[in-house]
């Protein structure tokens, strides 16, 4: 039977601001390229970005009455993460239910299906990254999970973890890893910053690298003309 | 053989402001969930929001001619409305055709195929709805029905029937229904306008519906932890 | 085995700067429906628009090692044109790249496969085409041509065509055409701006273009109501 | 409030057995190319024919409980003709609603979403189009209409018209249009037994249809080489 | 770095007949409606019926190197699970492949990618699920992790979980539950032979399953006709 | 304008019966993984396999004509392939067309687009790759080139060069490269008869392939359990 777990344990939220600052992919980059979020979600609107600890939400096909449930258990800082049990790109979310997360202190939503009402969620600069834009109206029959372990977007996604999410999409860090991603990335910006002075300076990535050695004996010719 | 129907039966234009300040979502929801074109209608640029009355319109793949045709049974206040006979991505219309649409006082397009100028188009700020954003040229050798009840992008509109269109995409309301609609969209704003000042207030969907007990009864039990 | 071909005969760069001014739908049309690309490309920020001279460049699965080897060969005024060898979304270019592209004077990216850090690419300004948005890292192993003639996004690409794009997608125009096509281009863009004054004067295309006869022909009829 | 209407007018069950042996392609040339259900619709085995009456049905997503309302509506002759009120590939359908549709005489089930349990359904020689097969299981907690009007798959179908589908998908013919369709339909498979013959003889369409006069009106040239 | 891992806890294949023998749906259901891979994973064949231990491998997109690594891995009774790390159609399993895991004893292979050699897999009847038929050849450049827990086509598989696949699509049972699936499985074909018998006899579902009086509840009415 | 080339020069026939048995999988591994179509290209039935010399045809969207005038181009031997000038899943092809080209001695058809008639075409066995089975009928109004290079379903393919064509998809082989990839794909098939009996006999790829020494290079490692 379906369950509301209630007590989560958060990665550290003073964390998440500076996720926000690296982005997607930084952090996707800094954790060994996994976590990426199916690129079918797409913010609502742009520029945006925001890092946040999951609240997670199933929803039965066509019907978003666990969005109210799971409301509930969101506070400050949250990102709240819903998955159909079945692909659906109804518009389950819309300006009240955001109404509502603000006033909660929720940070963002992420949702494998339809939003609706996107002129006011952008008026009110309430993040949101949605598969689909649809104003199909949705029921209140079936109950489902709130705050268990889900699959969303080809992710699994545990109440707790740290979501990311920019204009390039989302990505999930585990709770458990999200100190050790953290350095990672500072460390892979450091590094960006001095690469971009290079190539700002006119520099080739193939001398920065060093690759034309690799190259070679990987079997490519430079010639003048193709034939 | 095809027809252009020259005398068709209007909504009343009056409603059309209201309907359009409501907005897809109220109306959909106000008119029973019903009458919505599939979300693969997108707006060319945003924010945009129309209604206005059908003009309907049918093309050949890759055969924009009949565009010509309906844009004289057109008048002020109307929408036209274009599907193919079998789906087709091509740019069946662009800037000429805009400029030749808004002289005759027409206020939007809906079309479930492809439109291109659209730099020109969000320029003049003519309101499109589309399923693609395609430059490929169409030719003028076809001849196909104006006027006539037409099947869009998954919903029947007949001629006379009203459109509303936004951000969130495009929904018909039919004409002999458009009074009761628009009765039952007022009454919605209403009240979701008290809703939204509780829900700013803090206050939870749970508890301004009553949604506990039936929760209960449906067998969602709230849990410490997951096991 | 790979080659990466060093010296190729672009189309003349002065030509450039007015066929990004005349667009893509115009030159698409002059050149006689040709050389669009599939609109599954789409830009990245809006409105945009460029026009230059082709650098060719194929990519395997996942892996974007051949950009580095692309950058290098660009120069002034060059589109980069990337097609993977096989179907891939995954964010192939980001914002350094960008950098070195535009250090070499590129003036814009066109790629059958995923981006990432739009937002700094918007920032910049750096027009990209691509045929999705994702953070998805990629790796460098696998090495393939770099300006041999590509077939990108249904169409053949050789290196030195000029590549015009903009917020209506991308059209591709032969070396040795793109004379004869500015001549076509500058033709039709005088003959639009007459027409487009009769059409903001409340002229119909029907008679504008002397439709009605051939229309009656084809068996088109007016009718005053349907049945 | 959903209903269901016990009773509808069916189009005449003899001419049946005719539509089905013409097929879908020429009865959907008959009746001038309209009514062709989207090519989603696929068979679930192969080769398959059938025609009879439609039952319609709407379905919300993820919920299969109107079904067993429909079935009772059912009687001999009879196809179910499903829709779900938003986009769904779940599994509506399996064998025991097809053992219980047999019982009833039902020959066939179209349905724009998923269905399951096809190696039973192959095994049984129950005929199903649907748009997926997916094991995805349903809920039955809302109500929806049976035997009104709906829209399925693009195309609009009335209780009691006529469906006929095969291996090349699925047409409707609207009641009151069967007789005249027939009509049509045997005229055309007497035309195109002739043509055949001719064309096995070896004739051209070209010739057969007289063809090359107009080719050559509207600028078709034949050379020798492509220069 | 990525690992292969050789030890892992098989369900116990005994069970794999008599859950091959249940099939998908039924599994699927038995379990509480969960595990259900995404139905794009289709059978090269049918019909076909496996069950089996999982043996998870990722691979690289357009590299099928991991494959090899992976068939020493496994064992009798096993069924390979192969996701490649983005989204990627390249034919990477054919039929020298297929030898091999069958000299092994493979049972079946499932795979969110493409495969080719499908008439030769035909002949051979080694089962096999993927995502598209595909000849395009790979390249064995990155290496990836084998025998990890894995995301395939939205859903985590862990290697020793069970593994069931038949015509209707992919369904995994966790090790841990499969005894309890196991059960709940054989009662409900036991109760679904009974329902089977039921609508045979031309009983309806709405009386079988008592539905009438919820129906009305919802408010489903019964009208004569529809307006 | 358009034009029909009459004199195309065809690859040597005698060899099509040979590339026909080594399938597409083979031919596009023998010519250095290029050359394939699209795998949206789908047989009609299967199992099926041939090998011929293109006749290429282009059509407008909607519109068949230029199927007539293809055939007379074609004889003893050939493949036409056809390609829509845009995207478009419309019946261009049927039962009349396939006895027509049979006539004729046409071996196959490849068209990037719908056809119908599946039925007939099985009993027929009459070879056909398409895009998409639909029933959608054409129109008889654009000309179009006939036996000029075109782009098939992302690959260019020009007049006489080889079509093999089997269950997996279609592959192109250029006229001039026709000789030398017949020799690699005998070399080919005769090195993978020995690696077949190497695996059906249960050695592994690592070993019979030598990759260990080069997976543990790039960091792979073997582990007991996963952390």
């Amino acid at each position: 039977m379906p369950v509301v777990v209630r007590r989560i344990d958060r990665s550290s939220q003073p964390m998440a601001a500076e996720f926000a600052e690296f982005g997607v992919a930084t952090v996707h980059e800094a954790q060994g390229r996994k976590g990426l979020l199916d690129h079918r979600l797409r913010p609502v609107y742009r520029p945006v970005s925001v890092a946040g600890t999951a609240v997670t939400c199933e929803v039965a096909p066509g019907d978003n009455w666990m969005l109210h449930v799971a409301v509930e258990q969101c506070r400050e800082g949250d990102v709240l993460v819903v998955t159909p049990t079945s692909p659906c790109t109804d518009g389950y979310f819309g300006d009240l239910l955001a109404t509502s997360l603000r006033a909660r202190g929720v940070v963002g939503l992420v949702i494998d299906a339809g939003v609706r009402d996107i002129a006011t969620l952008t008026e009110m600069q309430f993040p949101v990254w949605s598969t689909a834009v649809c104003a199909q109206g949705t029921v209140k029959e079936t109950v489902a999970n709130v705050n268990t372990t889900i699959s969303c977007a080809g992710q699994r996604v545990a109440p707790g973890d740290l979501i990311v999410a920019d204009d390039d999409g989302v990505v999930r860090v585990r709770r458990d890893e999200a100190v050790k991603v953290l350095d990672s990335a500072r460390a892979r910006v450091a590094n960006e910053e001095e690469k971009r002075k290079l190539f700002e300076a006119g520099e080739l990535g193939l001398d920065i690298y060093g690759m034309r050695d690799r190259l070679a004996e990987k079997g490519l010719r430079w010639v003048e003309s193709e034939d």
